[in-house]
């Protein structure tokens, strides 16, 4: 059929279609096939493994001797394994290039990051050391730097202060920060260990978009404390606190901080333009926070006599990670806060470390292994924990620098821990002098980009729903707190799938001429209604949540139908065609409805018909014995076999 | 094509799918179509009515002259204006009697019920009489017998007992009574208002199932305190303490009353057992109630100078419900409990009374508007707030009982409500000697009918994941609290519906010989796999919950699929085919995802083909400017139709 035809005259598509059967052998009616039996254990096997091993990750281990697999496993351990045997020299003088260039990014920034987490700075420099030994040799990727970021610090300081001020309880801040981050690496350990990785995904990138914008502001207008010298300031984290405050203390402001700051800011800001118009001169806005530590320290240090109204960083301890294992706090009035914390910053910090991951491991075709990274994160945290470091993931701002400074594999990160270990054992004295306004001015330089507002405005152009849920994001990190506006933007994007499920689209098909193919009559205009039938396409799986919506609604198409019929006196209706194809899955409410519906309009003598049910729908349809009551003329393998055999078996028997 | 062949060799299938561009026109490779451009506003509107109006409740207003509409208006804000113009002697013939019949199970229902609730007996009584008049007036419901119900009841009365005894505070239980009241309907009718309906869809019969059998069993044991004549009992709902207590007190129990109770428990099963064999005998079930009430109470009252071990109801207050707008309770310490206690009975009650309507309105083929109900349900238990009556809705055992014995029209609940009235104007010192034992018997014999095993099984049978659902509310119930285990089997519900989102199903397609359709290989035997081609269908919308899934997922597919053609040695792979006919939304994540697959099959050299996009997926591919990137060679209106022009393609430039 539709070989000799582009005729548009609805009757004799009619024809076309009700002569097939003429021209076939009855075997041409094809019957819907039950998929191969399987067990309920069979089912739920393979059920899990799509769950949990969607990825097949063993598939190499596959018929393969013992030793290859117990190799494969190291491997697939320590990734370290898998390209350190061909490790070369060329490899290791672009990792040292790229190593260092990423330090000298690594300690300004670890520096301003803590004071951020409201962390002594040191804290920041020892997050840069040792998770980043552990991630080199656990991580998959190549290019991801790590330390601690903005997001994650932020959101550990806002929770934390809510409650706890470091200022007055320095000790129990520090124990509740490591306690954080023992149960941020936890969870995320065993997100990767119970392989539960499609957790993060609920995040969806409109949700983050919002987040990460709102926090930038909230953090940006945090930084105007140190931008403007003010002393007195807000703990609070929502925008009304912070303005008041900042406006409140106009009088703590000095106009030598304010010159110094914003002269740097300045210098951050151009910088940063630049290496965005320019990718080659990356190494321009790479090295700009370093040079403006040095600078302005020197700056400040030379003038010293002169003008004591600069915060500076003041003395930093000399010497290694110290052990913190000590300090976490597994019992005590503020274990539910240091839990929460801990979930909030590892899910955040988690998502960010997998997304900065999967980025440079597509630009350069490898893949990261969801899964495995979150493993790898969750122990750096865990033994970060334990040698005083606080969260910390892979970080968009080093892994781009990384990435161009043409890093080949994770020994760049090794590489920038030797480097901060130098600095923490012999140049910790440098940074005296250094003024607390450049580390306002570098962490605003550095949060700025996360506001990304083309991507919001093609949320809005695109997807309605997506851009509530970054607006709400958005707001409810400004106004309310970053945990809630989180919740509220998940929620939101959770209701959209359900709305989605409840209120599933319905669509009246007709057939495209010369094809035995049937579309959407809105979207193909040249579409042909078949007279006498109503093919309806329903467009979701049938569900108790969905059930009794889906019934009415389709009594509803079939009493429109009627009413249109009657209204044109075209001949009247006879058999409603379900075309099953998108209804992926269906529950006993989906199944009773079924009933229900082919009951009711048997009552008005129509006949009810589904078209090509997928295996799973056949299944429970069999399972549930309603197969037989559909009988053999109310299946078909597709909507043009049920309207050719329907329409001919009419002219049968008229 | 597909007309001259049963064959079943591949190649021969490749054949025929190429040579279709030979026979035919080049029109004949379809385009796929954009569907109309509409504005942000109308597709707005359009999506707004779905999700409010699905029923277009107004469509017999169309084109009506506005004195008809206001009619029209009437009649659907009441009902009875519907039918009462043709009511006639007959119909109030039937309705009388079946009003009569449902009173005579009314009344002692609703003294038990109220003892179920903890509340004294009389509101009970109260609760059937203002309630069935509001609902006579307003419902659009034929047979719907209104009244207490046993499970909104035990609700109630644990959730309140939890923190308020009535023993010892019987003003303040009274009034949160009352206020828990208001505020289901409060709730119930705003629901209706705002549309809302498809909330209560959410307790899918799965849950509902569970959590019945369990509140029964609950129920039930809380009973034996009546059966055995135990003094004091927990108040607890909880299946331990109840148990405990029953055998703690074991001193209590009084053999007399032992011997009454379980005597009346025996004559009510049997004679339930004997109307469900014959359904024409329903009156023997629906006046064993009374008769045993007044035999048992002739029987107390004779003997009442030999035994006193047996509780009775004692003095009830004659006379019609006393106003209780005044015992509302709109602040104070146990405010939110009185609210929660009315959501969650507000739901419940909602839920049954609507299931309840539906039910019968199917067995006689009428429809009951969802959302009107719920705004009838609601009005008439904040009408019921202010005259001393507690949570009411459709009763299954009444409504059943008044199908059974004929009722017309809503008149049957105006005719119990006049009995009742009589009841409570002259009869109540006749219940002075009424041995509480009785309404034991009573209530168990009513929700021994709740345990329903035969639909657990078919649960189990069908879909396990209902099964586990049903099974968590019904042991949540049973051994947590009600809220919750309602709570954690919605959750179960939910929880499917998002994994179902996110680890959607995708299966590889193959052609059906001599027929130009494709479908799963595992389902369909005699499907043959095309050489050179993978077609793949993703049975779900691409959201930012599978977008990285279905990436992973699809990818590892084309590995196989390479993998399974080298071992074969066939003909290497070159394109990709995703039918999307059952991705049925798709938004910003997954659109990312398709060209971020795109490009990675790109550096592969392998050629994503996208078949037959629904109309808004194709909306969003074009918002978002990506078709372009796609172009011409990259949409099909069909499988078959890509895989002819492409491989056709190949045969012209090889």
């Amino acid at each position: 059929m539709g070989v000799n035809s582009n005729r548009v005259d609805p009757f004799e598509t009619i024809k076309i279609q009700s002569e097939i059967p003429m021209y076939q052998s009855p075997l041409e009616i094809h019957k819907v096939r039950l998929p191969p039996q399987r067990t309920t254990l069979q089912k739920l096997r393979h059920r899990l493994s799509e769950i949990f091993f969607p990825d097949d990750p063993f598939h190499g281990f596959k018929n393969q001797t013992s030793f290859t697999k117990f190799l494969l496993a190291l491997q697939y351990m320590f990734p370290i394994f898998q390209w350190g045997p061909q490790y070369s020299l060329n490899l290791l003088r672009s990792d040292i290039i790229s190593g260092l260039t990423i330090a000298s990014l690594a300690i300004p920034q670890g520096i301003s990051y803590a004071k951020l987490a409201n962390l002594p700075p040191i804290i920041g420099l020892y997050s840069s050391f040792v998770p980043a030994l552990i991630y080199s040799v656990l991580g998959s990727s190549r290019h991801l730097g790590v330390g601690p970021v903005s997001i994650a610090s932020l959101v550990m300081g806002s929770m934390l202060s809510e409650s706890v001020s470091y200022s007055q309880d320095p000790i129990l801040y520090l124990k509740l920060a490591f306690t954080a981050t023992f149960f941020a690496g936890l969870f995320q350990s065993s997100l990767g260990v119970l392989r539960l990785g499609f957790v993060i995904d609920f995040l969806s990138k409109a949700t983050l978009v919002g987040f990460m914008a709102g926090a930038a502001i909230i953090v940006s207008l945090q930084q105007l404390k140190g931008l403007l010298g003010i002393v007195h300031f807000t703990s609070k984290m929502q925008i009304v606190p912070v303005l008041v405050s900042v406006f409140k203390e106009r009088d703590e402001w000095s106009w030598q901080t304010i010159l110094l700051g914003f002269s740097f800011l300045a210098f951050l800001l151009i910088t940063r333009h630049i290496s965005l118009k320019r990718p080659k001169l990356f190494w321009i806005s790479a090295a700009a926070p370093l040079t403006s530590v040095i600078l302005s320290t020197i700056l400040v240090f030379s003038m010293r006599h002169k003008i004591n109204k600069i915060a500076i960083i003041g003395e930093l301890p000399k010497g290694l990670n110290p052990p913190s294992s000590n300090m976490l706090y597994f019992s005590g009035p503020h274990l539910a806060l240091a839990i929460k914390t801990g979930l909030v910053t590892g899910i955040l910090s988690l998502t960010e470390g997998i997304a900065v991951g999967r980025t440079f491991a597509s630009l350069q075709n490898y893949q990261v292994d969801g899964n495995k990274e979150m493993m790898a994160i969750g122990l750096m945290n865990i033994a970060g924990s334990c040698s005083s470091c606080y969260v910390t993931t892979g970080s968009f701002s080093r892994s781009a620098v990384n990435y161009n400074a043409g890093a080949q594999t994770a020994v760049s990160n090794i590489i920038m821990a030797s480097a901060v270990l130098v600095t923490l054992l012999f140049l910790m004295p440098l940074f005296y002098y250094t003024p607390n306004v450049v580390l306002a001015a570098i962490i605003i330089t550095a949060v700025i980009g996360l506001i990304d507002y083309r991507a919001a405005y093609k949320l809005w152009k695109v997807d309605k729903l997506d851009f509530l849920a970054c607006v709400c994001s958005f707001f409810g990190v400004l106004f309310i707190s970053v945990p809630l506006g989180l919740g509220v933007a998940v929620a939101i994007s959770v209701f959209k799938i359900l709305l989605h499920v409840s209120r599933p689209n319905t669509s009246v098909l007709g057939n495209i001429p010369g094809t035995p193919i049937f579309h959407n009559l809105i979207q193909y205009k040249e579409a042909i209604r078949i007279p006498a039938f109503i093919i309806l396409a329903v467009e979701s799986p049938i569900y108790f949540a969905n059930a009794t919506y889906l019934q009415e609604r389709i009594l509803r198409w079939v009493r429109e139908e009627e009413e249109r019929v009657v209204a044109l006196n075209g001949s009247a209706l006879k058999c409603i065609i379900l075309d099953m194809t998108a209804v992926t899955g269906i529950d006993t409410s989906g199944i009773d409805t079924l009933c229900e519906l082919r009951r009711r309009l048997e009552q008005k003598s129509l006949q009810l018909v589904l078209a090509n049910p997928v295996g799973n729908v056949m299944e429970k349809l069999h399972e549930s014995n309603i197969l037989d009551s559909f009988g053999m003329k109310g299946l078909y393998l597709s909507v043009g076999e049920a309207v050719a055999d329907i329409s001919s078996s009419w002219k049968a028997q008229p």
